[in-house]
């Protein structure tokens, strides 16, 4: 294995790795700086030299899927078409949960990564659900339409995060999740 | 206004709603029982007549919707007919998520009612979703059922809690999450 820069790369893969799966053992407000360290078998010091503050961490490990979830809201918004627009944003919001499971279940259950993120996100998750919910339900403020809506987007997070689902293939569990949210917000079932 | 145990009822009823909403507020793990003392007025003595731990103030504030959610499952287990026992917990489950909104809203955002309630109750809510789902789902293991009932039950909640829908008045937001509900499990739309 090459030593120097590659190395230093792999151990923050690690690190962010192992700190996610502490964080969903313990909440984030319950994983210290030296459990993260002592779970890979380094000093504290090889974790500062990554990362100064827990928070620093949690953003970094918060910060691929939320990167995702805010391009395919913003290419949404650009397509003209209402019908396009809703396909978009619920197969690229899919497809997000789908690949960011554990990250998805950890915002479901535990509001400390909420408030470890508020330091520098404003309220990530806040924006994007109001974002998302204004491009499924659109200008009418239709009660039917945003109930619909609400449902398909917390129930596709928390299905999709859910350790019920956890033996299930991204392929196969993709495809159900699209399935109930097309019937949800009364699109097709299959986008050819 | 008479003197006696009505009143000490009437601060009994005022306590638990007072700490459910410092429980909204602060987090179940970030109220004392002297902040709920201060907001009621009271001394933190006067708390202790009703309650000795905080947990006891949890339990109570949690009872009312937890037994009203398990008595739907035990109707709803009774039926005979599989299309007469999701309409009947479906409904009922409904009912208890608009009645007992803000309690439901706690439950999903604040780990620390589960992990006060885990004391006396075995992990009520995993009980009551693996009976509501089994129920929802039945005997057959598919696939696109379980994520469908997933999905609805978990939207169903976190809709029905949302603080979007706060100033929908109960009846027609039974009405909306009825709709949705129905259309997910695949039942007629009306019940007639």
């Amino acid at each position: 294995m090459a030593a120097g820069p590659a190395t230093q790369e792999d151990t923050r893969t690690r690190l962010l790795a192992t700190a996610l799966r502490l964080f969903t053992e313990h909440g984030v407000e319950g994983t210290s700086l030296q459990m993260i360290a002592d779970a890979l078998g380094v000093t504290k010091a090889a974790v500062y030299y990554h990362f100064k503050t827990k928070d620093e961490i949690v953003e970094a490990v918060a910060e691929p899927g939320l990167r995702e979830l805010g391009q395919v809201i913003d290419e949404a918004s650009r397509l003209r078409r209402r019908g396009a627009r809703i396909d978009h944003l619920l197969t690229g919001f899919v497809d997000t949960v789908v690949r960011h499971r554990a990250l998805v279940a950890l915002f479901s259950s535990d509001p400390g990564i909420a408030r470890a993120l508020a330091r520098t996100w404003t309220s990530p998750e806040e924006n994007f659900s109001v974002r998302i919910l204004g491009i499924l339900v659109g200008e009418e403020s239709d009660l039917n339409r945003m109930v619909a809506a609400h449902v398909a987007v917390a129930g596709i997070a928390l299905a999709g995060g859910s350790p019920q689902f956890a033996g299930v293939d991204d392929d196969t569990l993709r495809e159900q999740l699209l399935d109930v949210g097309r019937r949800l917000l009364g699109r097709p079932r299959r986008v050819s």
